[in-house]
Formats: C-alpha cells, sequence, structure tokens
C-alpha cells in the first residue's frame, strides 16, 4: 500500500522534508532525554520515524511535548550543514553510542563518512536534507512502539517514534485526514463489526471466515470462475504439499525455501506450497500436447501458504495462509499479444464491477541477467507494448525491472481515500518450460518449448478482501453483500406479515434476515447500519395494510414505502447488473 | 469396501472355507517346492491368503498348478483333525521355521497350542475349518505378490497368495463377477480414461484434478452447499496451519499425531489439520453464544492432510489430502433429535440425487469408557433411537460400538455390484465441549454446556468420487456430467451448422463440445462413449437440411433425429430434475 505516487521531484522533496524531520526529532529527544541514544532515522514512504534506545517507551503525553520542541526548532530555521570527518573523528563523536559505532563500522572504508547539523545538533547522516528546518511546513507525530535494532529480536529493544513531514499544511491535513479515513475503515475492524473473519493465536496471520466473510469470498471466487468460463480458462486442483524435488526443478528451493513450511516424513523432505505455478507445469507435462490444444489456460484456487515473520503480517492484507484468483496460460510465442490482451480485458471487467475504475498499468522490461534469447525477450517485450499501446492504456516503463524470466505488467489501482495497491500481474515466464521441459508438437511436428504466462487479477483474495473492504468502507455491493435486506418490525403484529415478505424475496434468491428481535426500531436499524446492510425495509402497521415495506439506505437515505415486487425488482436488477 | 454382509451363520461358513483353503494352499506349495516356509494364511473378508518365505516370487503359471492341485487335494475330502501339543512338542515340529517359532513364542503361556491336520498335511493353526476339504466347494488363486512378514518393511519379504473361495460355484461366479466388474470399473483406469485426474510421485497419493474431474468435484460441493442453503447451514473458512497446541486441547494430539504432518516454526510445533472440529470449536467459542442462536450450523470444506503408509493408500479411495462434506452442530441437548433427524432427511435426499437409494443404518452405542452423564447418554441414545425407529429406518443396533464422547449412527450403502461402503456419519461429541469450554446463555441466563454433533454424509469427496465413479462406470449423471454432449458432424460441410448448435445450446448453460477434428464419426463416438458423454449429437446433410440432430447415447440407444430445441428441453429438464 502506498499513497497513489507523486511526481519525482515532489516525491524527493518530501523525502528529503522527513529526513530533515527525523533529524529536528533526534534533536529534540535528547534534548529532553538526556540519556537516549540514538540509533537510525529514515524517512519512509509518508513519514519518518527514529528508534532510540531509552529505559523507557514513549508516552501520548511525551510525543505532544516533542512535537511542540520540534515546531520550536523548525521556527528557528536553522541551516543544515553537512561536514566529511575523518572515521577516527568519527568514532570518538559517536564513542558513547554503541549503536552508531556500529553503523560506523558497516560505512565500507572507500566511502565518506559524513556528519550533519542544524543548530547545535550534529549526527551521522548520509545526507539528503533541505536547506535548513523552516523548509518543513509542517510536522506530525503519529505513534510510538517498540522495535528491535536491526529488526532482529535478538537485539536490544529501541523505542520508534513514527513522525510524517510535508511540504504544505495543506498536503499534511489532507494526508491525516487520508489516516483518520483509513482508520475508520480499517478491515480488521470491520471484519469484527460485520462478523466477517477474525484471527486467533493458534492460527498466526491465517484468517477464520466467519459464515458472512465465507460468503464474500466463495461468491468472490464463484465471480471470478463466471468470467473464467466466459474468457475460456479451464480450472482445476492440485495438491498441497508435495515432495521439495518440486521446488528443485522449479528452482524456487534456492530463492524460497526460507518462507516456505517444511517437514520431514519417510525421511524425505516435503513443502506446503507457496505458489501453484509448479503444480500447473506438472499438469501440462502429464499428457502429450499438441499446437491444437493452445492456449491451455489453467486456473488453479489452491490454498497457498507462505511463512511471514510475525513483525510483518498485517490483518487481511499480509497473511500467512492464502488463495489467489491464480492461472496460468501456455501458448505458443506467437499467442502471447492475444493472450494478454484478453487477459487484460478480463481485469479491466472485473475491476469495474468491483469498483476500481482507474488502472495504471506498469511494464517492466529485460533486466542484465536473464534467461531466453533475445529474439523470444524482443517479440515478447514488442507484444506487450503493443497491447498497451492497441488500447491506450495508462502505463509506465520500466527497463530492466522485469524478472529473469521474462518481461512483466502489474496493474495498480487507487482507493477510495487515494492509497494505491497492487493487485493484478501478467508475467511471461521463459524459464519454468525449460526447467519442466514443457513442449507441444507444433504443426510442422516438429517439438517447441511452450511459452508459460502467469497471471492473477486480484493476486491473494485475502488481501484483496482487506483491500476491498478499506476501499469500499465495508459497503459491498448488493450483489455481493451477506445480508442484502433486513426486515424490522416496528412492533409484534408486524412479524407474520415480514415473515411472508421474508419468505417471498428468499424465494427469488435474496438474502433476507428478519430482526425480531425486542429491541427498539431505531436500535435495530443502527445494528444494520454497522452490519452495513444495503436496504432496510421497515414494517409497521401503515406498510403492513398497503403490503409495503419503508425503505431505508444503509447511508440513512430514505425512499418511503415501496411496493414489495418493486423493492424485489430493484434489489434483483442491482444483482444482476453488479450495481 | 466390503461385500454387502451375508447373514452370520453363512459368514461364518465361508470363513471356515476360507480358512481350510488356506490350508489346502500350504499343502500344495510346500508339496510343489519343497523350500517353502509356511508363515500366516488367514481367511478375509472375500478370501483368504497365504504368506510364504520362498526364494522366488510365484509366476501366474505357478499360480495355475497349484489351483490345480489344491482341486486335487480338495476331491480326497480329507477330514480336517485338530490336536493339541505340547510347547516342547510345537517346538520341535516347527523348529526350522523360524517364523512359526516366532508365532510359537507370540501364544500366551495360558493358551493351549493347536495343531491341525488333513491329510498328510499339518499346520500350526488355532482352529476354525470346515469339517472336509470336499466343503470347500468352489476355490480360484487370484494373485501373488510380495508382502513383509507382520507388514513390517523392516522384516523379510515374502510372497503372498490371495485366493477365494465358496460354499458353492454359484456363489464364487458371481463373486468373480463382482471382481471383473470392478476391475472394468476401476475408477483409477477411468480417472485417466476420462480425463479426470491423475497422481504424480512428487506428491504422493494427493491427485491432481484435471478440468473434467474439477468440474465433477466443484460441482458436487455446489450441490452439497446448496442443500445447505435449504437445510440452514453456514459455511466457514478455517485455516489449515495451527500450533499442535489446538490438538493438544482437543485431545487428537494423543491419538492421532502419528497421522499428521507437523513442522517446527518459529521454535514451535505447528501441524497441518487432518480433520475440522477443533478449528469449529475455535469459532463457536469466538463470540458468546445465546440459546437463541442454536442450532448453529457450521460447514467447512476445509482441505485436511492426513498421513497414511504409502502400502494402504488406494487411488482416490485413500488419499493423504481430502476435503470432507463437513459441518458440526452446536446444540442444546433437547435440539439432538431433531438435528439428527433433519440431518437424515437431508443424507437420504442427497443419495437418492446421487443414486444410491438403499441405506443401511449402523446405531452404535455407549462403550464400557465414556465421558459424559448417564442421563445424558440415556436421553441422546433415546434421541437417535427414536429417530430411526420414527422413520421406520432399517437399522443395526452395536452396543458398546459408539465412541468414548457419545453415541453415532453411520450410514452405509451397496453399490451397483453388490460392494457396501460407508459414506455418511452422525456423531455425538460431549468432550469437545468440555476440552473448549463451549457454552451458551441459557433461557434462564444460566451457561449451559453445548451439545456438538459431527455429521458427513459423503464423507471424504476424494474417496466419494472413487466409489461414486465405480457405483456409475464413469457414468455421470447429466446434470454433473463434465461434458453433456458432443456434436459430431459427418463431413467438413456439417462443422458450422454445428456450432451454432454448440452456441444455442451453451447458451442454455449447457456443457457442449464440437469434435471438428479430422477422425471418421464412428472414431469420434466410439471417443465419446470412452469418456461417457451423455449425449453424442452426430450431424449430417439431411440432419441439417432438417433442423435437427441426430441423437445417439453413450448406452448405444439410437434416438434418430431430434429438433434442437427439443434435445435441449430434454438436457435441461434432466439436468434440473437430475435425472
Amino acid at each position: 500500500m502506498a499513497l497513489k505516487q507523486a511526481d519525482p521531484e515532489l516525491a524527493d522533496l518530501r523525502s528529503r522534508i522527513r529526513h530533515s524531520a527525523a533529524h529536528v526529532l533526534a534533536e529534540v529527544v535528547v534534548e529532553l532525554f538526556p540519556d537516549a541514544k540514538l540509533t537510525i532515522g529514515p524517512p519512509t514512504q509518508d513519514g519518518f520515524y527514529y528508534d532510540f534506545a531509552v529505559d523507557e517507551p514513549f508516552t501520548p503525553d511525551d510525543l505532544k511535548r516533542i512535537e511542540k520542541r520540534m515546531r520550536k526548532s523548525i521556527g528557528r530555521n536553522h541551516p543544515f550543514v553537512e561536514r566529511e570527518v575523518s572515521r577516527k573523528e568519527a568514532v570518538e563523536l559517536v564513542k558513547d553510542n554503541p549503536f552508531k559505532l556500529e553503523i560506523l563500522e558497516g560505512i565500507p572504508e572507500d566511502e565518506d563518512v559524513t556528519f550533519c547539523a542544524h543548530g547545535e545538533f550534529e549526527d551521522l547522516c548520509r545526507g539528503g536534507h533541505v536547506e535548513s528546518t523552516g523548509q518543513i511546513k509542517a510536522v506530525k507525530l503519529l505513534s510510538a512502539s517498540g522495535a528491535y535494532w536491526r529488526g532482529d529480536e535478538k537485539n536490544p529493544m529501541l523505542q520508534r517514534i513514527y513522525g510524517t513531514a510535508w511540504e504544505s499544511k495543506e498536503a499534511q491535513a489532507e494526508y491525516l485526514h487520508m489516516l483518520e479515513e483509513a482508520d475508520r475503515r480499517d478491515h480488521r475492524k470491520l471484519g469484527r463489526q460485520m462478523n466477517l473473519f477474525f484471527f486467533d493465536p493458534v492460527s498466526p496471520a491465517s484468517p477464520f471466515f466467519l459464515p458472512k466473510g465465507t460468503y464474500v469470498f466463495n461468491r468472490l471466487v464463484e465471480y471470478v470462475r463466471g468470467l473464467y468460463g466466459r474468457y475460456g480458462y479451464d480450472e482445476v486442483i492440485t495438491p498441497e504439499l508435495f515432495l521439495t524435488d518440486l521446488w528443485k526443478t522449479s528452482g524456487h528451493y534456492e530463492a524460497y525455501i526460507e518462507n516456505m513450511y517444511t517437514m520431514e516424513v519417510d525421511e524425505r523432505e516435503y513443502g506446503v506450497k507457496p505458489m501453484n505455478c509448479p503444480a500447473a507445469a506438472i499438469i501440462y507435462a502429464s499428457s502429450l500436447r499438441s499446437y491444437r490444444e493452445l492456449p491451455i489456460r489453467l486456473a488453479d484456487f489452491g490454498r497457498l501458504h507462505r511463512y511471514e515473520r510475525s513483525g510483518v503480517t498485517h490483518g487481511l492484507m499480509r497473511v500467512r495462509s492464502m488463495v489467489q484468483d491464480d492461472a496460468h496460460i501456455f501458448c505458443t510465442p506467437d499467442q502471447i499479444g492475444d493472450e494478454v490482451r484478453d487477459f487484460i480485458a478480463m481485469l479491466q471487467e472485473s475491476y469495474k464491477v468491483l469498483g476500481f475504475e482507474e488502472i495504471r498499468y506498469a511494464l517492466s522490461l529485460r533486466p542484465e541477467n536473464r534467461v531466453g534469447s533475445d529474439e523470444l525477450w524482443d517479440s515478447a517485450e514488442a507484444a506487450l507494448t503493443e497491447v498497451l499501446e492497441a488500447s491506450d492504456l495508462k502505463h509506465d516503463v520500466e527497463p530492466g525491472e522485469g524478472a529473469f524470466y521474462g518481461p512483466k505488467i502489474d496493474m495498480f489501482v487507487p482507493d477510495a481515500i487515494g492509497r494505491e495497491w497492487q493487485l493484478g500481474t501478467v508475467q511471461l515466464d521463459f524459464n519454468m518450460p525449460e526447467r519442466f521441459d514443457l513442449d507441444y508438437v507444433a504443426e510442422d511436428g516438429s517439438k517447441q518449448r511452450v511459452v508459460m504466462i502467469h497471471r492473477a487479477m486480484l493476486g491473494s483474495l485475502e488481501r484483496f478482501l482487506g483491500v476491498w473492504i478499506e476501499h469500499l468502507a465495508g459497503n459491498f455491493p448488493v450483489w455481493i453483500a451477506p445480508v442484502q435486506a433486513v426486515l424490522v418490525p416496528i412492533t409484534d403484529r408486524n412479524v407474520e406479515y415480514c415473515r411472508g415478505v421474508q419468505a417471498q424475496l428468499k424465494a427469488s434468491g435474496l438474502r433476507v434476515e428478519l430482526d425480531d428481535s425486542n429491541e427498539r426500531m431505531n436500535a435495530k436499524i443502527r445494528k444494520a447500519q454497522l452490519q452495513k446492510i444495503p436496504y432496510m425495509l421497515v414494517v409497521g402497521d401503515r406498510e403492513q395494510e398497503g403490503g409495503t415495506v419503508a425503505v431505508r439506505l444503509r447511508n440513512g437515505d430514505d425512499l418511503g414505502a415501496l411496493d414489495i415486487n418493486e423493492i424485489e425488482e430493484r434489489i434483483l436488477n442491482e444483482v444482476q447488473t453488479y450495481a
């Protein structure tokens, strides 16, 4: 996740502002906490942090005091002054600070050692500041938390202060508003509130989907399956546990084993699959293939497991157990263009339905080290470029950024509060067909190497659900909302009538609940709103007599009394059109 | 799998006939292969075997010779004569045979040692013969294969001869016919032939489902989901990897760890789940439950992994990786009867659709060692009994056979060739709610222990598919057949017309292929029959002119020319009615 990219010049300015703000933070902390030892304080995507070795965690009050003093320091508009120092002098300057000494040791002999000062404060630093503190037009400390030195839990625990800093008060206000919105939309909160999913320490970073979350998950799979039917994909089911020989063949073993769950069975090493591609290769290789069969498009909703350190897992966004809308296309080199074009068409169709209208494409071209002939790369890159240009798709070209096994296009979307997410990808692979010896009999009877294409639209469905819930603020569209409408009888007299309406709507395939609890109407409506149920159908005596329901929407809109058939048609229409 | 049960008397006779036949087999083998050492030779469900220590494996010709001589020996009608011998004498009798010596050592001191003779042959034996060899009215040797002494691969390899023997030639003929049929229906053969699934050594005993097999698998899940919708089940998705703490809580750790895949992660032991129940308990426990919410029925199609030794795995019938149509019901003790009754109704509905009309129920009652109060057992057993009796369901009662945690009902069905399979089960569980401390707030505000019910209709879907394919001989009903019809143009002139028909049928949601290969019509029809495609729609000039297709069924029936709309309606109707 990241804010939508700023232009490079602004991005550079922001990075320097934040690096500078970290210096000011360090200045103030050693002033207020003389025993604090400085360690590192880099700029980040949207702000900065600084890690301090202190005896006590920082309190919210500490942060307020620190922030106030930072503003003062900034107000003095100290210039940042860099100076080169000898190693000996540098060691002398930081001799009381084992962390800085360690950093110093890590600086290669042939690199200069620089310190940077503003006012009376000076810190070991590589540079990258604004000219003076006054250019930090806005700064805000956000939070503090523990963090291990160098991120390693065997090292001492430090205290990290997170902040953000901007080129204008407006930019910061916008960012802080986005943070607030992000907090309000936090999928972990909504997941609990809407009874979608939860986590339990007995299976770290692996969601338990409750019935409503399961409905959404399954409906999403079903939706993608529907697309697969129309776009000519075939689905397969492949095992989850393999002898690690599989990944020795695929080449993943060397690069990825650290992220895999492995075990010893019958004196051989097995692993839980972290990706579907090698299994797709096994399926392709399971029978002799003719050019007539190509392209073969194999989709696999297999569950994948990837070990992530507990420090980096985050709700559904980064989990250890996931399902991808994963498919592998096997085709001839000539078919690459058509396949990528059709894939992008399907992806666009799905993003539109899912409420992501704007897509940024990033085309990554050949890196220095690669497999496959230049001829193959030429034609593949040309095919990808042509697909993007023919449809006039806004895209960035990133030379050298392709994988060693082939060029790729990644798809990014902005969400409702301006953050950008990578969802889709389409990657050509000239390597796996070599490793698994995958070929087809060409029209002339010769054996030819097949091309493999990895592609996903939504990526990990768990992560997508996390992104989507935050994008929608939990307001799932009607077609996939686990409960589409709730009937709210005002008195007990109206319950029977509500049951009839519920039965009618259910018979049409709608997912309708009846809230016949003893609570008051307003409490029931509030409950339904927290559950983000699209339609609240309120029934009092008047509605009952008129054969209607009073319709309220989750956004608070009041549609007044509607005839049962009218509301039924309205909802069914929304389902059909993915409204 | 087993043949349908014979009545106890006949079953006992057959067992004695087969035990006797094993003796005759041993007699002949030592006669023909004087160096052969005898080991053990028990009767089995449908026959018998004998394991011999010999230098060379038996050839098919050996089996013929042996069988011929066995018939001779049987013709002599030797009486079986048992005699008790002292241990000393016994040791003397088998002193050249280390296997028999080992068996002898294993006989408890307070047990008699007996030998049994017929003609000049005598063998150490516990007894259980017919009176004389002449009562073996039919015998047939079936196969030979290697087998480790005592089933342990660290022991010497022996050679096992399998045979069968019966009380009449007719009974044996029927059985041999069944074996032939079973071979013809072998799901492993049909799985390859019909492109449903295959196995690969890189993931032992774990099927790869090809697109057609995946279609059937997913359609089956969808069918069960449809039932769940109507019978008030909620589906959940739970993790697959857990800290083994989970199974320490559930109690499975002690009993089941040998069959689990476990690994070390972050210095803690994790396991891959072999069953869904503990995860269901975690979900139940994830919020405070009120009696108003009960019953809660949680279905989970989670993938399970169970370690099985490679010697016992068998096609889809016994795999290491499976999905069950598994659900857990949480209810009050009072709700047990209704829940079991509704479950059986759903099970009956599904078995009917799937082509298993006859069901045998086996009710297992309290064992000696158990948890839960007698009061709870009384009412639970009464509830199960009442359900079975109220619906007049044919059932066996098996006192003492219940699990320690509760009584259960198992469901058995006979397949098309007379073998009986256990598919369904419903098991009450008084233990897991204790271990996970699962309760609900009763109407009076008190906390009450909830009852947990494990239930499955089809059991492992992989295994069910294996059983089902053999039951159907691959002839999936139209509603689930991966390809419902294939269009067979007789000449190239007819291809275009066929495409139109295909488009029309596909638009109605039917799964229709077009065979526009260069093969002759008869070859195309043969191919379609091997694929067990329900409808072959043949199109020549005459059909094309008349707007019809000539309809052939996979069983060879010829329906003649039918109007397109007519055949479309026919197939759609079969889909709708699960015909």
